[in-house]
């Protein structure tokens, strides 16, 4: 079973809202002040993002937190919805 | 202005979820398989819980990710909101 995590949820999020926007990965980090490196580990959900930093993507994409973190939760509910199924045809 | 973080409303619903089913941090940590002091760090939003071991934390308390992402999207909601309050009254 695949474990359902929330990074990669984040990401995911992340990684839409700043598409939606046309915007790069260098313009979003260099508002964000971190690293173009990091900004990109975390929309692929391999880096676990700390609060702070959340916080400045967060910001840097004119983005409440309770907003991503809503969607977040939405992305987790179909996800947890995809396992049950697989669990089920098993 | 104090920073609105993460990790502060998921150790208020982590910790609100287990007290509320009068469960003490052991019995959770033994059942999430994480120690005692990590869960206690979290719950505290002192230390930023690793994706696999809030969904380990979660399944413990017989929560899903989902579910516990929604109410951390409402607790950072009404924190934004006192946050732009403070800021007003500046």
């Amino acid at each position: 079973m695949t474990m359902v995590l929330v990074r990669d949820a984040v990401g995911q999020i992340l990684r839409s809202a700043r598409t939606e926007q046309g915007r790069t990965l260098r313009d979003v980090a260099r508002d964000a002040r971190v690293s173009l490196g990091y900004l990109s580990e975390v929309e692929r959900g391999q880096k676990e993002a700390s609060s702070e930093l959340l916080s400045a993507i967060c910001s840097a994409l004119g983005l409440t937190l309770s907003g991503v973190f809503s969607d977040v939760s939405e992305e987790l509910k179909s996800r947890e919805g995809l396992t049950l199924t697989v669990v089920d045809a098993a």
